[in-house]
């Protein structure tokens, strides 16, 4: 089965599930669904009314057309080999000229002139070659099922999947194109009735859990990294707006001014008003003094009840206008508010609905439709019409793990600076228009997308999700928090094991983690210790250890190999440090000058501290002040003295004096023995910091344990 | 028992043996022998007539006798502390500024101002208090028969043999002092006469086989690190003059103006009568126009028969002068020509001795005597009357290692600039006494030493001792032969047995070793191949495979804790690679610009090299070029790869293509699949490079095998 299918059996099209009864079945499912979406796409692209509009550039920050028609193909051939499910490629030029650039560049990235993009006829060509082969692999390729993100059937799913989302982006992209150069086609029919838009209101939504995401293990749609792990939240009752905001109830905030009106705008806005100059939004066009509207393939009298097409920064400035307009708070909604509307709403999901519980899945219109066409309980348009944009920037679920083939599919947008939109357009298919789906874009951007408003008194939580990305920090992160390498085993926990053992006798009232990096020591010691400061000279990492302190979790990247990282995410649950976190105060200090109120502790650490300081005398001469009687003090370094760090006349060993070998032991004994015992014998405990996949920084650290004298 | 000595009892002493079977008798004969020592170096500076001499500065580029004086009882101090064998000190001060300082300093060390030197009586009563420290550890110190390396005794021995070595170099400096400044002292008698020197003449010395080194484990007298170890060699057979040359026969050479021609002096020579301006030998007098003589205590007529007392570059000088007159090849034995004339002349140990076999030991004269009074067999003077200068710069015997309480003494001297000297003076007593002992001297320095002269046409050999200090080149020497560490066996070794494994059935003529750093796959390789190129970019890393490979040893420094260093030797024989190392050739070569001569193999090694060219993709490019039909390519590394060492555009993986993940493997694959064939999975093997001894670089290597296509 290779041709295509008949031009009425393109649409609409249903996300295939991963689980099912017949191998044979699933097998033809999932080619059907191939090929559908390829054709749809190339379909779609039959707008442009000739080859020449292929290379215009509706958006200057982006590439012209031709480069989204070859896109989706070579994304196929590239993930397939990447997969190592297919061994030849087809056109290596191809597929590197069209395999990055998919996103909004800088200035200077996007220099048209460094492309001598191929014609349209061999890119239609080579779209047929690769259709051929994906073909003959779905239907070659060993499948069992359920079918699971290793896999070689995730491959092929994911690469259908890529396709969907170009068929949405590339739409927006040809509705921004000038309008002499499209033509219709029928398969795209926009919606023929427009009318005056009703008055929007506030319905109320009751108080509510939400629990989002998919399960790594037996979620049986295709999904895509973001949606999986587990969030949830308790949702306080808020007030909606019946209806999206249609283009009238948005001419209200074009009528007092409100793009000229700089209060409205958050600090993002003002920028981008300023660089744009918008006076409305990007699909209304101003006509001989009135306002008209452009769709797909033609521009038309406004549609005052069509919902408004904006993007973040224009929906915020909206709700500030509703907002003091109303003299309430009004905002967009957060993601698990819009889960929990949606959630009330009790819409089905993609695969399983007969009919498009909204206008979605292009299974009603390829435009907009009224705000009040589609309801579903006391709200419309739940889901279609429109994105809607939330006030929530995109970030990982607890348990976040990145697909091994797409490792930059969110990645690079857990960085609080894209916010994410949900509901899916008139145009959203394949996996956009599930449930589950988490799209987000950058503020600024545009899709088919409006919004809803809220009236809340309760501020968004916005959930950080940026990764550590300095990689001395993320070193320790991991040295901290993450695996265990060459057989050796926490060097933290067994640090705090060994005090413990020391005092367990003592009181244990105030411990001082002194150097503590990124916190692991203190967050143990706050298991057994009333109260615990943790301290350290370096900003950087006391915030990465309050964060984790404060969200609970730590993202970072590590570095594989070269530039190529892992993502790594660890919370204080999993390592059963939670309850006992509170306990903890992180504050940056300098150890070889210690503040005085920084004393009466039953337990002093300095883990690998020592021979990082630019005085290590002057700290172990103040020790017998701030350790208890009869407390502890236990000391651990590797005495990797530098004068990087430490100048030599301030090192504690690894130096002759008068002729003779000092060690730090030595050194230590003649700065503590006068108000301190050593407990013991010293003890060596290996210690491994990952510096990529395969090297790593393997120490052996000496500790030692004293107790202060009566 | 802690008074002195009877003033006529002190002398001679005899070196304490470390068995014997009564330990209270052997306590009693250390106590003895401390109280003699200590004693007799305090009378030698009775010499000095009142205390201002003590601040005297003899030679302008050492510390005044103040200092010398001080320094012995510090030592015994400062080494008692080391060695734990005593926890207090007596005067901190004073051990530290009289611990070190006390050779031959730079121009700009030894400025004296910096020093405020104690009063002679304090520093006297500085030492009684020692003696009685000193003396009770003596009585009550844990004594076990033998004693050894670790015992506690071993450090007082050597505290007592130090002092020892100070008499006589305090005695240099006395000899060196204004004559109106020292005083007779009835215990340090000059011999009372001389006369006409004889006419020396060259004895035949039979070839033959000498073997030097005491055992660590079974020596019975105490000796400096330099002495322990083994190194045995065939003598030829040359004549040696039948007597040390006489002032008088050494005034020939001054008659023809040997220090004004700069032809009979080494570069060394000249630099040094330059500086000078040396017209004659230190203790010879111009005075009135004839030479008079600087003995310890006075100036006397020239002794002509006594023996002159020179630096090894005056000795030198004369030799080369002799050559010139007598046509043939005249030298200074080398350290093995003196034991072997030693050996023939059958004397015995010293403290064995009942009577001194020569002017030694302070049992004849506390001076020099004529040439020709101690006769042993056709020579004169096999040992005493002055040191005798050899041609050998003093190397550590194979084994050798350093005394952990004094790990300075030998290694600084390792360096090709300090020549041995043997036999002993008139007043060299306790260890310098004894057959093994091996002192040796910067070139120019003065002791009471002179010369013997031999005929040999067989160049003396010099064996390279000194240690590698470049830590980047030791930690590679320390990697390829040093010990295991971190449970992790030795890489190079394990590379060669899996490369071995893969050739089994595979002709085995030529192998490439090619980043071949200091050369341990090399030579693992030429137990099994008949030839193997080694070749490095590095000279540094080639010269010491090289130095191994002539001289059978590596010697290097690595660090322990802070600048503190550990000595290392390792040799092909331990390592039984000393056979099939001719086999090997090292080459300097670039990788990535490989000379056409390198082809033909039947198994190239690259091992950890790729991450570290310039250029990798040009290496695998030609790999098939240089290795035969079926044979095999074996390439491992950790892929760390680095902008310092690769530009990014060169990398062969870590990075993103097309938006695509490339790892190392993908681009070897791309790259040598044409020609080769991948043999198995990669594997892993793990190395470690010690950086200190608690710090390790820890990687994991990925190896791949290829084999080319027939």
């Amino acid at each position: 089965m290779q041709a295509t299918h008949p031009y009425e059996q393109l649409l609409p099209t249903h996300t295939v599930l991963l689980d099912g009864d017949s191998v044979e079945e699933k097998r033809e499912e999932i080619l059907t669904y191939f090929h559908k979406t390829y054709s749809i796409y190339e379909e779609l692209h039959t707008i442009l009314k000739d080859d020449r509009a292929f290379y215009l550039q509706p958006e200057k920050l982006r590439h012209p057309h031709i480069f989204y028609f070859g896109h989706t193909a070579t994304f196929y051939i590239n993930k397939l080999v990447l997969a190592k499910i297919l061994d030849k490629r087809i056109n290596s030029s191809y597929e590197s000229m069209f395999a990055i650039g998919v996103d909004e560049m800088s200035w200077d990235d996007l220099n048209e002139d460094h492309y001598d993009w191929p014609a349209v006829e061999d890119v239609r060509d080579y779209r047929r070659k690769v259709r051929k082969v994906v073909d003959h692999l779905i239907t070659t390729l060993p499948l069992t099922l359920p079918i699971t993100w290793d896999s070689p059937f995730w491959a092929i799913l994911m690469c259908i999947e890529h396709e969907h989302i170009h068929f949405e982006t590339s739409s927006v992209l040809l509705r921004q194109t000038d309008i002499d150069r499209v033509q219709p086609n029928p398969l795209f029919p926009r919606y023929s009735q427009h009318g005056q838009a009703p008055v929007n209101e506030l319905i109320a939504v009751p108080e509510g859990e939400v629990t989002l995401g998919v399960s790594h293990q037996d979620h049986n749609m295709y999904g895509w990294d973001n949606e999986y792990g587990t969030h949830s939240a308790h949702v306080e009752a808020f007030a909606a707006s019946k209806y999206l905001v249609s283009n009238r109830e948005y001419l209200e905030f074009i009528e007092v001014g409100g793009y000229n009106t700089p209060e409205y705008w958050s600090e993002e806005g003002r920028a981008w008003l300023e660089y744009t100059r918008a006076q409305h939004p990007v699909f209304w066009i101003v006509s001989n003094g009135t306002y008209r509207y452009r769709a797909l393939t033609e521009e038309m009298e406004m549609p005052w009840d069509w919902p408004v097409d904006v993007n973040y920064l224009e929906a915020k400035a909206f709700c500030n206008f509703k907002s003091r307009q109303l003299g309430v708070s009004i905002r967009l909604p957060s993601e698990d508010e819009w889960v929990h509307l949606r959630n009330i709403s009790g819409i089905q999901d993609q695969p399983f609905w007969e009919e498009a519980p909204g206008n979605i899945n292009l299974e009603y219109a390829a435009s907009s439709v009224p705000v009040n066409r589609f309801r579903k309980g006391e709200f419309y348009d739940v889901i279609g019409n429109v994105w809607q944009w939330t006030e929530t920037p995109i970030f990982g679920f607890r348990g976040f793990k990145v697909h091994y083939l797409y490792d930059d599919f969110s990645t690079p947008t857990f960085d609080n600076l894209h916010n994410i939109i949900k509901g899916g357009s008139w145009i959203s298919t394949g996996n956009e228009a599930n449930f589950a789906s988490r799209y987000a874009f950058r503020r600024h951007f545009f899709q088919h997308a409006g919004f809803r408003y809220v009236q809340s008194s309760h501020k968004v939580v916005v959930e950080n999700s940026v990764y550590e990305e300095d990689q001395a920090a993320s070193q320790y992160c991991e040295f901290h928090y993450g695996e265990k390498y060459l057989r050796v085993e926490n060097f933290h926990k067994k640090i705090v094991d060994l005090a413990l053992r020391y005092t367990r006798d003592l009181p244990r009232k105030k411990a001082l983690d002194v150097g503590c990096s990124v916190g692991r020591i203190s967050f143990e010691l706050a298991k057994e210790y009333e109260s615990v400061t943790g301290l350290d000279f370096s900003a950087r990492f006391i915030n990465l250890a309050h964060r984790l302190q404060k969200e609970g979790k730590l993202l970072y990247t590590i570095i594989d190999e070269g530039e190529l990282v892992g993502y790594r995410e660890h919370t204080l649950d999993e390592l059963g440090l939670a309850e006992s976190a509170p306990a903890v105060t992180f504050m940056q200090g300098d150890a070889c000058n210690l503040k005085p109120l920084y004393t009466g502790y039953d337990l002093v650490i300095a883990a690998n501290l020592m021979d990082r300081l630019y005085a290590p005398r002057r700290f172990l001469r103040i020790l017998h002040e701030r350790v208890n009687p009869q407390g502890i003090v236990l000391l651990t370094s590797p005495y990797t003295w530098r004068e990087e760090f430490t100048e030599k006349a301030e090192w504690l060993g690894g130096y002759k004096k008068d002729g003779e070998n000092v060690t730090t032991l030595d050194s230590m004994h003649e700065i503590l023995d006068e108000h301190f015992e050593l407990l013991g014998n010293p003890r060596d405990v290996e210690f491994v910091i990952r510096e990529t996949s395969r090297k790593f920084q393997h120490s052996i650290a000496e500790v030692t344990v004293w107790q202060r004298r009566k």
